[in-house]
Formats: structure tokens, C-alpha cells, sequence
């Protein structure tokens, strides 16, 4: 129910703010769902990426290459483990704010401030996973001669491909968490008292 | 001047509101000038980073390793020029931001309310950036087997310190920016009408 200054706009008013409120409060519900869904699916691709391919390795310089199977694992390198932390820790965190949005429904306004804080927390997350992982992606991709770190991803293509595709997952979820602070802080702007 | 409810608490209520209201406002000036100088430092401190050092090259592997001068420098890395470019961009926009809060002083709200909204990007842009180097800075510091990466930090030392040490100053900075935003939704929030 609309309250205090709303009270000398009368019936047609308070009926358009509830309609507001509520089709805010559902504009946040979608998003925060399809965040949900989005870092979900990043982890995942992430957490199952995988690839064995065959490798020439030099072993002793005066004899020639041998063929290795090399396999590709997430957890080989520190970035992609903190995406998928990140990312699994933004998707849980999305369920319990979804849950407790739906229970709240913006009653308890101290609940309401602390899951925009949260938000904010889980934004700053996931845009650092997101730049991990896109840093060590792009010398995986492109290689750097200035350190002499050559690229794998010509060998580890489905590998890569798959790490690429989380990222660009990853950063739209990101970007809607950030929309969710967004939309909190424009809604209090707009019912400020000052 | 408060205004509204705060009407009927008298003289004392709306001298401790504007009081309130100035605190916030100093606070804010000081974060944001906090936030300016660490970002300004954290650029400068990667923009100037150049080490050059004396490493063993294989060249022909049947002859032994020859000695060459290398030099380290931060664009030779694209993470860490991301890393020098947003934090220029968040030093450039505290200042910005910073006089044009001092000229508004809250009386154009909707000039305050781009302010926290450009200060939310910021937070993302200084947290992919920071996690960018991070991950870039790891490897160059432990190498990674995996993919073959030799560590470069123990033949470039002083680079590798100074890339730390901005990298920390720079979340500082991110952090600083994250609660001015922090603030901004605390303060709106006290604000608010419902």
C-alpha cells in the first residue's frame, strides 16, 4: 500500500503506483532468473571443458619432436578456477535473492537494501572473473613472443571455443546484475522524500 | 532543507538532517578524491614499469644458451594495458565527478543520480581490469606447466614488484569506487518515500 504523500493523489494514483511497483518487482524477478540461468550455464561450461589432443614436444633438442596426447583441463590454469567460482558463487546467490525477493516482495526494506548490496558485491566478482578469464583466454588465443608463452589454442580449439563462449555468457550475466543495481537505485531515486 | 516529514520535528531534526546531509557530502569528496588518487597511482605506477635484464636464449639447440638483453614493459601485455587504460578512465572520471558534485552539492538530483550510475560502471571497469592483470601477473609470477608458460618474475623482478604493486593499490581504488556507490544506495535508501 502506498503511503504519505501518495494519500493526496487519491484512488487512480495509488492504483498506478502498485502497478508500478509490481511490474518493477517483476522486471527484477526475470532478470535476476536469467542471471541465474546465465552464470549457471557459464560455470557449467566452463566446469566440463575438457580436450585431448595430440602435441609435438621437443624433449632433447638434438633428437627430433615426439607426439604426446595432451589433455586441456579448466583447472589447469588459476583464471578459469576463478570464473568458476565466481560465476557459481553469482548463480547461488542469484537463487537465494530470486527466493527471497519472491518471499520479501519488498516488505521488509532492510532485506530489500542488503539483497542491492549483495548485488553490488556479486557484480564486482564476476566482472574480475570475467577479465581472468578473458586476459588469459586472449594468450591462450594470440600467444605473447615478448615472454615467449606460445598460444594453444590452434591445438585446443574446442577447448578454447568452449572457455570463449562462457566469457561472452558470463559478461551478459554480469551486465544484468549490474542492470538489477541499476533499476534498485533508479526505483529509489524516484520514491526519494528529499 | 528537509522538507516533508521531517516538518514536525521541529528545528532541532532539520538542523541535524542538513548537518547529516553535509557529512555525507564531505565523506563522498573524500572517497572520491581517495579513489582518484590511488587509480592515478596505479596507472602511473604500470605506465612507467620498464625493467630490462640480461636472460638465457636457446637459439640453435645443438649450440649452448646465449645471453641477451630483454626489456619488460607494460604494453608488451594487452592485460596490463587494459589494466593502465581503465585506470586512467577512473582517475579521469573522479575528477570529473568530483567537481561537478562540489558544484551540484545534491541540488540537481538527476546530475547525482548519473553520478552513481557512471560510479557502478566504474566499479565493473576497475574490477575487470584489476582481475586482468591479476591473472596475467600470476602466471608471469608461478609460470604454468600446463601450457608450457615459463615464469618471466624471476629474471624480471622490479617489473613484476611494481605491477603488484599497483594491481593492489588499483582494487583499493575499486573498492573505494564500490563504496561510493555503497553510500549513494544507503543514503537514497534512508531517503526513501514508501
Amino acid at each position: 500500500m502506498e503511503r504519505g504523500s501518495n494519500m493526496n493523489g487519491g484512488g487512480g494514483k495509488e492504483v498506478v503506483g502498485v502497478a508500478n511497483k509490481q511490474s518493477i518487482r517483476w522486471t527484477d524477478f526475470g532478470l535476476r532468473f536469467l542471471a541465474f540461468v546465465l552464470t549457471l550455464v557459464a560455470a557449467i561450461v566452463v566446469g566440463v571443458d575438457k580436450q585431448t589432443s595430440v602435441v609435438a614436444v621437443q624433449l632433447v633438442p638434438t633428437l627430433p619432436a615426439i607426439n604426446v596426447r595432451a589433455t586441456a583441463k579448466w583447472h589447469h590454469m588459476s583464471a578459469f578456477v576463478y570464473f568458476v567460482i565466481v560465476n557459481a558463487i553469482a548463480c547461488a546467490y542469484a537463487v537465494i535473492s530470486l527466493v527471497l525477493s519472491l518471499a520479501n516482495r519488498g516488505k521488509k526494506k532492510g532485506l530489500s537494501l542488503m539483497i542491492i548490496l549483495l548485488d553490488l558485491i556479486t557484480v564486482a566478482l564476476l566482472f574480475s572473473g570475467g577479465g581472468a578469464a578473458l586476459a588469459v583466454g586472449l594468450i591462450g588465443y594470440k600467444g605473447n613472443s615478448h615472454v615467449r608463452w606460445n598460444k594453444v589454442c590452434d591445438k585446443f580449439d574446442r577447448f578454447c571455443g568452449q572457455v570463449a563462449a562462457a566469457i561472452v555468457i558470463s559478461l551478459v550475466g554480469s551486465a544484468l546484475f549490474l542492470l538489477l543495481v541499476l533499476l534498485a537505485v533508479l526505483n529509489l531515486h524516484k520514491n526519494r522524500r528529499l
